[in-house]
């Protein structure tokens, strides 16, 4: 069983090093944040590499001992969580392949197995929920310190629990938080809520250049580096600016191009039946089935055409 | 016992009707139905009266059996749901007052005790909240269509789980409807995510509209008459705008003012600790500390003045 194999190699590593995906979301930095605090509880001393992740989360519990780099040494275990693949451990490869053992823990559909130990599961909404049961099948108490890196986990990837992912486990889970005095809507409102001027001024460029297309079916705008500049916004200031699309009535894929140094990101989200995860993988991107990314190393103009003829195929 | 008293009432009364406050939102629509389908499992025949509703809600169970007037009679029953006060159920007064019994069950702080019985619970978050218990302790099933009904109320009483008032019970009574196969996604979605173009059209009006006083702590914007004309906004088009300046980093109030007939409404929102429900008694109306409204019949100008002005002596 690989639980009973994770929990055997934690039990014998001494130096373990816990990693997540680049451009870390609240799920890879909540999951993380867990994992780092249970194996303190097993009196381990586990490094917690993240070379670059939004303020957001700095409120969690232990965020302060997130280090930018590992250790100059062969690591007895790498744990990976929340990674589909290893082209996203960006910045952290080195760690992770030279480490003795691989564990790998995951929600994502296309997790390519690629560790020793993997405990996939592409049913449960985060990495974080999974990490529930992980977590007790170790004998680890979830305290208020470590529900509440899951639950920002859970918050995040359920967009406020209000995707289809969302099981029963999730609301017994919120609730036996709050039981033990975990303050559910202050960690939600730090983790989605609340929102910087900067988010709000991208969010009022975004929704000025909106456009539809398909009649209405596919909604498209976009972000430019000169716009990141211009309002000062920051890693994370642009979360949420495709879900506006998505959100309205009649539209079932939202498109939302960012300017990056290396060409345009594209961000998709689908309401109801449009796969985007197929759609992007088309320009070697991947994710989910109504939430996936992908990067297109064109100018704005040919990047639109092409993410936006590829998508008109896509509908019904 | 108030619950006895209720129970015994419903059940001596033949002739019963279900009233609600005007301006009714997804929690005042979720309990009545909820309600309305109760007394049908017990065999009753009530009328559940709401002269005008937002189409969101018509997807709800039994939602096509809301009457716009009540019958001609003197009902043996009223009974007043999520309504605080009985000026508030505008448009239904007479079926209300000539009942020969009243029931009031609500949620609101400010609830003045007008029935002959309440059952007031100001720390739940939601009437539909409240009744969970009040349903439970009349012996009713609450199966899937109650389920729903009393879920769409939750949700929009709680801005989709995330208001301070959420409870264990509140997490728990969405893990047993999701037992009983509610699709918990599928009610979120139509309840608070699906946004209509016109309610597109309107976010962009606000937004270009905001503006700042008081270090940022205030944010405030309007919507006119000829807005609401020129985005053909129906009833329900402007829920939402007052938190888009809530929700930003710094602000502790928002504002919005909203054009009607009668001068303009005002809905007022804050973050952590100003009680706009003071402020909005100030000039007649109320609600919650952290959700109130009520209407300044002046012209733009003068409107704004006087309610930025009230508000900056509520701040730290």
């Amino acid at each position: 069983m690989t639980l009973d194999n994770i929990k055997e190699e934690i039990e014998k590593a001494e130096n373990i090093v816990i990693l997540t995906h680049e451009s870390p979301d609240g799920d890879a930095i909540g999951s993380s944040l867990a994992m780092y605090q249970a194996l303190k509880q097993l009196g381990k001393n586990p490094d917690l590499v993240i070379p670059e992740h939004p303020r957001t989360f700095d409120f969690l519990p232990c965020a302060n001992e997130i280090k930018k780099a590992g250790r100059d040494i062969n690591y007895d275990l790498a744990i990976a969580l929340d990674c589909a693949d290893t082209k996203r451990l960006d910045g952290f490869e080195n760690w992770y392949h030279e480490a003795k053992v691989k564990i790998s823990i995951d929600h994502h559909g296309s997790n390519t197995m690629y560790a020793d130990y993997n405990y996939v599961d592409p049913v449960a909404p985060a990495c974080s929920q999974i990490l529930i049961i992980v977590l007790t099948s170790m004998g680890i108490e979830i305290n208020k310190d470590i529900g509440e890196c899951l639950l920002a986990g859970i918050i995040t990837d359920t967009g406020g629990f209000k995707y289809e992912g969302v099981t029963t486990e999730t609301f017994e889970f919120v609730a036996s938080l709050l039981r033990i005095g975990v303050n559910v809507s202050e960690i939600y409102k730090k983790v989605l809520q609340v929102k910087t001027r900067a988010h709000f001024e991208l969010t009022k460029i975004a929704i000025d250049r909106m456009e539809f297309f398909e009649d209405g079916k596919i909604a498209f705008t976009y972000i430019t580096l000169k716009d990141i500049e211009d309002t000062k916004a920051e890693s994370g200031d642009h979360e949420g600016l495709v879900e506006i699309g998505r959100d309205l009535e009649g539209v079932e894929v939202s498109i939302l191009l960012r300017e990056t140094e290396k060409g345009y990101k594209a961000s998709l989200r689908s309401k109801e039946y449009v796969n985007v995860s197929e759609i992007c993988s088309i320009f070697s991107g991947g994710g989910h089935q109504r939430a996936a990314g992908c990067t297109i190393p064109y100018a704005l103009d040919q990047a639109k055409e092409k993410i936006i003829d590829r998508t008109k195929t896509f509908l019904k």
